[in-house]
């Protein structure tokens, strides 16, 4: 069984095929428009591209978007780097492609990628961390992802950290994704003089860190505490057996991560760190297509499985 | 359907028989042993002779005791309020009643019993906040206990909220158990002379607190804003539509509610409170034998469902 899996991000979006083993077997991707139906236009003609790439007929599609989501309703209520508000983005795919469409969080997808074929494989309790633009995780307990209430679980970049502290761009003070995220780091460096400019966060920024440059070593030290503080929080909380971190800011993980499982591993304290480790991404960029592909053969699977037992009962009550 | 529920506290013991609706149709309750295998007896006479009472024989037993434990291996781990070490106490009382038992952490089985019957009922994601001797929380999501992977989840009272701060007695320092506590409460109390030796916290405290002490006010306030933080992290991570309080120093809620409140409705952002409100517990001090038993009945429905797919697969292969 094959599957397109959609990771629509602020820039970029990708568009894969993936098959029951998680192997990806055909990709592409574009730069995402501006305007969702030119999305939906694009991504329509991206998948069935791949389907004929391949001579299969691919018949199901999971997609990891920016959230905060309904997840019921298949709505992406906002999206501030799309600049989307109230997008019924699911069934706007399910209708151009006249196929079932499962959605998600884009934390939450590459979180069910990892565990289930990457860096969280083995895991009961897969915690992942996502840094790039913003701060954001993903749970998956047992293959299944963790959604709270509202579709709003594991937004580890708002937990707040420092009382009275940095303004977030969601309205609070003192969010972790505040200090530690590109977004956030960039501001800062701006902040010191030590800018260039570039809203993206290099590698040389990190270097400058670790050679101990006093006009980063306080404030980015500090930000790197407040991360390790918001992980540690939520590997307390949900008691993950690994945690795995994901996102354009692990580019320059071996510079910070000294003092990132220093930070860790005081504030996990006595259970002490998870039996399965603290480690990177395995799938990468991937991590996405592959998890919302793997969302959408599980859903598939499920309804089968309810098919089979259904078609049971009706032929056991007509006997 | 019956079921035995068995609350293991640090000072009482409490069992109860519960009826599948959540009733509580009979109970009783004893001082806690200090000894397992005299606790073990006690439980086990106690449950006869409810069971006597009713005239009804009962089949399964639900247990909820004080962590952490594995709970695969149905073992109290280390239980500090009782003295016990590796107690395996789940087998213990299976052997003394012959009957199946499902153990759990006491907070689990409190939050099982409030989300199934009590102050939780029809929440999609309860979080429970035990505010006892120590702080302790659960999560039920859908009818279904949030362990993490080592059964040792939701550990609200032991996030760091202040580095450096206060010691806990879990080897950390700043854990909000430490400032949030009828432990930590009676010895800042003590700390500042306005303790009175009693290391449970009378109301009298709380009283001298709403009246602007002002030996009371700072560290007490301070502790109010540290618990706050902490649920806040949890309301943020387990984004639950239903928060509830519950535990002994929850008798004098209504003289910290309000700056608690504050405090979370500023951290918990734009999200907002949850939706399905912030309350105290409707099950009180029976929570922990309701949740257990619910536990109990839960599995044995789950297998006997098990049993009529078998029973069908069986049946249906054979013609």
């Amino acid at each position: 069984m094959l599957a397109w899996g959609v990771d629509v991000g602020g820039t970029d979006c990708k568009v894969g095929v993936v098959d029951a083993t998680g192997r990806v077997r055909a990709e592409s991707g574009f730069e995402t428009p501006d305007d969702p139906e030119a999305a939906v236009r694009e991504i329509a003609g991206a998948c069935r591209a791949l389907e004929e790439e391949l001579g299969a007929r691919i018949e199901r599609l999971g997609m990891g978007v920016p959230g905060p989501l309904d997840l019921e309703r298949g709505v992406i209520v906002h999206a501030p780097n799309l600049g989307w508000r109230d997008v019924p983005l699911r069934d706007m795919v399910a209708g151009a492609l006249d196929c079932p469409v499962v959605m998600d969080n884009d934390a939450n997808a590459a979180a069910y990628g990892e565990a289930w074929v990457g860096a969280g494989r083995g895991a009961r309790v897969l915690l992942l961390v996502t840094l790039g633009t913003g701060v954001g995780g993903g749970v998956v307990e047992d293959g299944r992802v963790f959604h709270g209430a509202r579709g709003l679980a594991v937004e580890i970049g708002h937990m707040v950290a420092v009382a009275g502290g940095r303004a977030c761009s969601c309205g609070k003070r003192g969010c972790v994704e505040a200090y530690f995220s590109a977004h956030a780091l960039s501001e800062q460096a701006a902040e010191v003089g030590a800018g260039d400019g570039d809203p993206r966060v290099h590698r040389s920024l990190f270097e400058r860190y670790a050679a101990g440059d006093e006009r980063i070593v306080p404030w980015l030290g500090r930000a790197i505490d407040v991360l390790a503080q918001g992980v540690a929080h939520a590997g307390v909380l949900f008691d993950p057996d690994r945690i795995v971190f994901t996102g354009g800011l692990t580019r320059s993980w071996d510079l910070y991560r000294d003092r990132l499982l220093a930070g860790l591993q005081a504030d996990l304290g006595p259970a002490g760190p998870p039996p399965g480790g603290i480690g990177l991404t395995e799938l990468g960029g991937r991590a996405g297509i592959v998890g919302a592909a793997g969302l959408a053969l599980k859903r598939a699977a499920a309804g089968k499985r309810r098919e089979a037992r259904g078609g049971e009962r009706v032929s056991g009550s007509s006997r």
